[in-house]
C-alpha cells in the first residue's frame, strides 16, 4: 500500500511494541528499569516534575494541542524518542480502547534513605511488605494528597511501578518519592530517625485524632494479611486504634491509611 | 471408571456448574436473584445472618469441621441443596485455584426505604452513581466496620452483588443492609429525613472533624468521576471539605468515604 506512512507502526510484532508490553511483567520493568504510564494529562505531569519519558506513543489520530505538545517536547528534551501507532493498534495497546490515548514509557526514579529526614510538620510513610498493587496504588495517591514527603516500602513488597499500582495512583506515583529498603535497614535506619513514629495496633486504646499536632511524623502500617510485624511496631512511640465495632473484620489497607493520613495530617501539616 | 461417585460432579458443563458461572455477569444475577461468595467463613457469616443459601459448593476433598457442618446445615434448612464438585472443578471454578474453597450462592436481599429512620448517633451512607465494583465492595467493608445502619445506592450504580464487590466487602456484604432507589426517590424520601445530612465538597470550608458529634446522621457521597450532582448536594445541612494539599486530584472514592465514616461515626457513635 504505497500511501502508507512508513514511520507509523501498524504491527504489535515490532520491536518497540514488544518492548512497551514487557512493561506489563515485574521483570520486564526491571530489565528496562521503566514503567507505563496512560493519559495526556498523567504524561504531563510526569514532565513537569522532572521525570525521563523514554518513549511516548501516540496514534496517528492524536488530537494536537499544547499538553500534547508539551509532551512531546519533555521526552525528546531528555533524549526520548515519540512513537507513532495506526488508530487500530492503539486501540488494542491502550488500556480503554481508546485511539486517542498517549501512552509513555517512564525511566523508574528512587528515592534515596538518607532524603527522610524529620522536618518540623513533615509526615513520610513506610509500609511493610504491602501486597495488593490497587492499595499501593490508592496509599500513593491518599499519599499525594496529604502532602506526604515520601513512602517506604519495607521489606517484600508489590512493584509501585506496576501497571495497576500506577493506574491507582492516578498519577501521582510521580509525586511521592519512594524508597525501598529491607526490614534490617529500616530498623538500622530507624535509630537515627528523630521524629515520632505512629502506628495502628488492634489492642491500642488511644484514638488516631489522639495524635494531633506535633513534630515530623513517620506513619507504619503493616500488610493487608497480618499487620505490623514485632519489631516495626517496637519502633512506634505512639500506637493508635481506629475505633471499630465489636467483632468487624477490619478496614481495608487503603482506606485504614487514608483514615491514618487524615489523622495524622490534618491537623498538622496538610494545609502548610 | 465403576468407583466414581455419580453425584459428584466433574464437568463444567453440569447444568448446576453452568448457573453458578451465569453468575459472573449482572444478566445472570438479576434472573437467578442470587450472588455468589467464596470462603467457609464468609458463608457461615451469611448463614448467621438469616442469608438464604441456595447451592452450596464443596470438593470431594473438603476438610470436615464445625464451620463447614454449620454452613451445610444453614444451607439445607433454608432449602437449598449441597453440591460436591471433584478438586479438579473446584481448582477451576474457584477463585485462587484452591480445591479446598467452598462456594455459595446466596439470595439477594435489598432493604426497604420505610427502614432508613433517624436514630440517635445512627449513620447511614447514600452513594450516588458510583461506578466501580471495588471501591463500593470497600465502601461496604468500612460501612460494616463504622456500624453504619445501612447504604442508599442512588441511580444508576454499579452491582453490590458482582464478584468483585462482595469479594472487595471481604464478607461485610451480608452485614450492611443496601437499598436501592432513584434520584426523584432519594429527594422525595429525604424531605421527611429527620437526621441532618452531610456531604463533602470541594469549595466547603469546614473540616470533616468539625462534624463531630450529633444527632442520627446521613453521608451522602457522589461518584468517581463528578462529585454530588447539584440536586442532591443541595440536600446537605452540612458540607465539608477532607482538607487536602493545594492542587492534589482528589482520593479515590474508597479512600475518602473512609475519611468522612470516621470523622463521622468515631466522635459519634462508633464506640456504642
Amino acid at each position: 500500500m504505497p500511501d502508507q506512512n512508513p514511520t507509523v507502526i501498524r504491527s504489535a510484532a515490532n520491536q518497540e511494541i514488544k518492548a512497551l508490553r514487557a512493561l506489563e511483567t515485574k521483570k520486564g520493568r526491571s530489565q528496562q528499569n521503566a514503567f507505563v504510564s496512560e493519559g495526556l494529562r498523567h504524561v504531563v505531569e510526569a514532565v513537569r516534575r522532572g521525570w525521563r519519558v523514554n518513549r511516548l506513543v501516540l496514534s496517528e489520530s492524536a488530537s494536537p494541542g499544547e499538553l500534547l505538545r508539551e509532551a512531546i517536547h519533555g521526552c525528546e528534551a531528555g533524549g526520548g524518542r515519540v512513537l507513532t501507532v495506526t488508530d487500530e493498534l492503539m486501540t488494542r495497546i491502550a488500556r480503554r480502547d481508546n485511539a486517542q490515548s498517549v501512552i509513555a514509557v517512564i525511566e523508574q526514579r528512587w528515592g534515596k534513605l538518607e532524603s527522610v529526614v524529620a522536618a518540623p510538620g513533615g509526615t513520610w510513610l513506610a509500609l511493610e511488605g504491602i501486597r495488593d498493587p490497587g492499595n499501593l496504588g490508592s496509599i500513593v495517591r491518599s499519599s499525594d494528597a496529604f502532602a506526604v514527603a515520601g513512602v517506604l516500602l519495607i521489606g517484600n513488597t508489590v512493584d509501585p511501578f506496576s501497571t495497576e499500582a500506577v493506574r491507582a495512583s492516578m498519577g501521582s506515583i510521580v509525586n511521592v518519592p519512594l524508597i525501598r529498603l529491607d526490614e534490617t535497614a529500616y530498623l538500622d535506619w530507624h535509630r537515627s530517625w528523630t521524629g515520632r513514629t505512629v502506628g495502628t495496633h488492634l489492642r491500642a486504646s488511644l484514638q488516631p485524632e489522639s495524635v494531633g499536632r506535633g513534630p515530623a511524623t513517620l506513619l507504619v502500617m503493616g500488610n493487608e494479611q497480618s499487620g505490623l510485624p514485632a519489631r516495626i511496631a517496637a519502633t512506634c512511640t505512639r500506637l493508635v486504634r481506629i475505633p471499630m465495632r465489636d467483632g468487624a473484620d477490619s478496614l481495608n489497607l487503603a482506606a485504614a491509611t487514608a483514615i491514618m493520613l487524615y489523622a495524622v495530617t490534618a491537623s498538622a501539616g496538610a494545609q502548610r
